[in-house]
């Protein structure tokens, strides 16, 4: 068993042990999973690019909780889904390699449809 | 080295391939995974809860992608900051248990502040 | 002077007397709006559609402020744009309305890159 | 009749010849609201703050059009909930003014709970 599979198996038994499948439809966690993506962006929202990349440790630790609460919504709508998180992102690198190939896109920050 | 460590190392190497390292600020990234779980959302914005359990093939898919984004945007912020996710995570779980106790919260979606 | 002008006006006034003209970068005002929206949607993300349509008293007041919120970064970014919100406002009504012709859109929820 | 109530009577008047009623919940239009201030967010998220303060002509036509995204649900949204949006935001921006006294929190982004 991996690490995920077993925050996934904690995650299933976490929600039957509150009743809480009757709210977790894949709509709900995703609009969960957005809310939380907005608390960790609320993080930085006042800080220059640069304070960004040097947070205190205090923050970061305010921060890493953030970064899990997004993880876990992540884990239990892909779970719901019946979506392999890990093979999804694979391709998804892959595909992102060929829509941003290294030579043309280098050091530009366009989307792909505007190169 | 485990699949997470692997995706990590690539995503580091694609980054530095396109020479987008100067783009990927914390403050950035938090606010590009924020959007990519947009897109997730907008995925089941007019969708009904049940419809949202039984979603066609094809959308499945292109749900799937967007989980993946968000992921890797999740695991470049992550590495970006030193946080390590998994662990993250797990104390999350943790900290969720003591704050919203099976027993007391059985069967409601309140949040713990207004248990 | 509409009401909408004296908004504005009042808006400009507050940043000035706290000096945060220096944090109201419009891409920080983006990322302000963007979590405010989130905050307005948090109330909503465990309800079922039913419930709400009909939120009780407190829970309105509370949501209140929230779309408060999130109208006052929006009248903040667009003045800081130059973009005349009313007239872009009706502008996309015009365009909308274009592209979901009532008689071929009637009582679905497709997007109209898939009519 | 003001502008604002002009714009609130056509958005009704939109909604009902397309049937799409039965999908503007409060709970739908507040997730739609924030994938629309998600797709704004993403024009500013890998400019720097300078570069969103000068953007060119022709995207900032496409940043107006976001910006008219997110006040049409806004509108929606409060007509939806019964909530007069102008007296919502007159008694924020009081509330902020008390919360934020521009004496103690000049030059200062931090949140009031850490003043």
């Amino acid at each position: 068993m991996t690490e995920l599979e077993r925050l996934r198996a904690q995650l299933r038994e976490f929600a039957t042990a509150r009743d809480w499948e009757q709210f977790h439809s894949p709509k709900n966690l995703a609009a969960a999973l957005s809310v939380e993506a907005a608390e960790l962006l609320e993080h930085f929202q006042w800080l220059t690019e640069e304070q960004s990349r040097s947070l205190a440790e205090d923050k970061k630790g305010e921060v890493a909780k953030e970064l899990a609460d997004v993880f876990l919504y992540l884990l239990q709508l892909s779970d719901k889904l019946g979506v392999d998180l890990l093979a999804a992102a694979r391709d998804k690198l892959i595909a992102n390699g060929q829509k941003y190939p290294a030579d043309r896109v280098r050091g530009s920050s366009k989307k792909y449809t505007e190169i």
